[in-house]
């Protein structure tokens, strides 16, 4: 057998959470030897891009790669393999072993794997998804729509799920190609906005006539024998011809492989973490979207897969796994609790939330209540346009637990006030007496925030 | 002599202080007698929209008049008088006496006489400006201009002066003339922003080649012998032709005729008070830019002559005023710090600032640091363009003192995170620390707040 690989630090992933904790480690320990392996062909680069990148509206491949495997190696002096699955551990030692047959020892390990997107079984084809069935989560994926849509353009796309996947697809492709959305849920971006707000992005989308939303449950897919979808099939009988199909219907934590490692798992399969990204077995850590980290306003764990946890959490996961090699480093980094903040941009309106929904809230055990506002952007005489907010709080002090707004371009800051404030335990009054600027071209006298923060303290009062 | 007209509750002023504080006696007092006077012959309108106004980005004056005299009146059932200027108070008694020699008796006094431009001696004529010579500071004044510029526009307009108010008329006017602006202090917006944001603003403003900066002072002007403007005379010794001139030289505190009731007043001028509104003098109240109010950063009473301050103290002496008839009616109403909190929008940049500047935190006694950072409003893939930052904080503790903003719309509401936070008395660890929200088209994963929080970290360590 050949000799193992040897390593200080072997990072398993290597997109936001990995390459973060590769840099972090970097400047931590210049001298540890740092390995980052990655199942796909590609690093570093920005998930978040990808739909505008299938769809054209970034033309260039190299706009959302920040590094190449080779300039992310060369800069950060970190060896990287790419087109290297992790399959396997050796039972109790601190060896993986690859799909090509090799094998790396390490000292420390960070599992940085992601997550990955949920596939309905009657979607999957021979191991895969068939020629014209398509996810949308790495940039693979985004490669393959783009030349499938360039190449050999649908006339007509059925895209399954309506989270925020599946709806920035839909709005991506929708400029050159009819798009029905099949909305399991019968509404858009259940689990962001609530149903009056996630009206207002519904009447938005489907104006300009080309996205079509279905409240419907798809449960199977007609194909040709080559394998091309025919039709979508929902639960209410329908069928929808189509030529090609975006699978959106969620992602979840890809913990599978680490299995073998033994590291404990949340309800949603997500890994365990202490704040300062520590698993419950020794020399592990792990970062990113398959973990969950603890959540502000609960207090409590939580899987919040956003680029901005991807990023804090890896960094503080490098520099803790390098510090541990040498125990005199000083104290090890933590991740302070997160407030999940969420920002898209479609068909011209932004759709963002803060913190917790009621929903959410009142599970966590808050006595929680809401107040829906519809303020302005800016002076209506210069065109302002409707701001719609809610904002979630406690029904006791009036603490903060979460907002949301759809509105136009622009809007989503507002959010990170908001973040900002939930993470400070404030209150709807403190959030009421807040300065906000104000000028005709740019925000009203008063601001949506503060109109919500005002409803509130009137509902309580 | 006439008898005096009597009133529960006399209001001096009619902008956005006084009509915020009659709407509030109004709401706390349904029966109080309420009258409100004001020596123009607008109540209820948008100061801060007269410059497109003036300019004609805005047709209709209908869309800044909030109400009418009549429906103002109607609507709150208030007694509103125009064209009525309050000349002088009976010594130690409670009647005012008015212009055209009315007489009004009061329970209650609420001064909310504003703030007035500042006319330098050489811009005076006859007990005026001349023609062809303005301000902008009320509806009337923008009336003037409007007219002027609409039948016979000039070729050339000097605005002496590059403040806000200076700023703005030049970019509402320059759309169809050639603007020179006279800057005294060499550079653009001195009170708001520092130097390396205010040249960022400079070479926007200047780039379309209509608008002309020049670092002087003006000194005098050459006029027709009919009062028309030939040219501005500089202290470096130029003469800059033009056929109208706008000065915006400043504003101070309008508190000239109630001197004569021996109110106190700060160095600028400005009425000092509680922060319940209250003067030194029993049943005067004062609010809106004639009085200063507690700033949340010194804790100290400052002028800041913002329409959010003056709606809110308004609001706060309407209540208390009226209260006071009524001594059981609880507690009275406290305006809470202000965060000085400001934006504009100059061609097509977003300018705004929160707290203090560098200079004003030093000069209240901090020890006081400041980091300047370039960020992106969002992905440079998806036209992302530069945000320029600048942050104040202490250099002990790391406290938020102020900030300030220059980038593409909607970068202005940045200011409003920072404005949260000073109020709670927030570090840059906190900022850092909050989480923003990042989509490619909206905002980048790492916010120029959140940059510049965290550069002012590293200098601090």
């Amino acid at each position: 057998m050949e000799r193992a690989f040897g390593t200080d630090l072997l990072i398993v992933g290597g997109t936001a959470a990995g390459t973060a904790a590769a840099v972090a480690a970097r400047r931590a320990a210049p001298g540890a030897r740092i390995l980052l392996v990655d199942k796909g062909h590609d690093v570093a680069y920005s998930t978040c891009e990808l739909p505008m990148y299938a769809g054209g509206q970034i033309a260039a491949e190299e706009a959302l790669v920040r590094y190449t495997p080779d300039t992310f190696s060369g800069t950060f002096g970190v060896d990287v393999w790419t087109g290297a699955e992790v399959v396997g551990f050796a039972p109790g030692g601190r060896t993986a072993r690859l799909a090509d047959g090799r094998r790396v020892s390490w000292q420390r390990l960070i599992v940085a794997v992601g997550a990955h997107a949920i596939i309905p079984p009657f979607a999957e084809w021979e191991e895969g998804l068939g020629p014209g069935v398509f996810v949308l989560r790495t940039l693979s994926d985004a490669r393959r729509i783009r030349e499938r849509f360039t190449t050999e353009p649908p006339a007509h796309v059925v895209v399954i799920g309506a989270g925020y996947t599946g709806l920035e697809a839909a709005v991506a492709l929708g400029q050159d190609t009819r798009v029905s959305v099949v909305a399991p849920q019968g509404r858009l971006l259940p689990s962001g906005l609530s149903e009056p707000l996630s009206r207002i992005v519904a009447e938005r989308l489907t104006a300009g006539g080309r996205i079509t939303i279905r409240a419907a449950r798809a449960t199977g897919l007609d194909r040709a024998p080559d394998g091309r979808p025919l039709a979508v099939i929902t639960d209410d009988g329908e069928r929808i011809g189509c030529g090609a199909v975006i699978v959106a219907t969620g992602i979840r934590p890809s913990a599978d492989v680490v299995a073998q490692l033994g590291l404990r798992r949340d309800d949603v399969g997500a890994i365990r973490v202490t704040s300062a990204m520590r698993t419950n077995k020794p020399h592990i850590w792990a970062a990113g979207d398959c973990a969950a980290i603890p959540e502000a306003v609960t207090g409590r764990p939580q899987w919040i897969p956003l680029a901005m946890n991807a990023f804090r959490s890896g960094r503080v996961a490098g520099r803790n796994a390098v510090f541990s090699l040498a125990p005199s480093s000083g104290r090890p980094a933590t991740l302070s609790p997160a407030v999940a903040a969420f920002a898209v941009r479609l068909a011209g309106l932004d759709v963002a939330h803060a913190g917790l929904r009621l929903e959410m809230a009142r599970a966590a055990g808050f006595s929680a209540d809401s107040v829906d506002i519809v303020g302005a952007s800016h002076s209506r005489s210069l065109g302002g346009e409707d701001v719609h907010m809610r904002l979630v709080h406690d029904t006791k002090r009036g603490v903060l637990l979460g907002a949301e707004t759809v509105g136009p371009p622009g809007s989503a800051l507002r959010m990170n006030t908001v973040a900002a404030l939930i993470r400070l335990r404030a209150t709807v009054d403190d959030l009421e007496a807040s300065d906000t600027v104000y000028h005709p071209d740019v925000s009203p006298l008063h601001d949506p925030l503060r109109v919500a923060a005002r409803n509130a303290q009137k509902r309580r009062s």
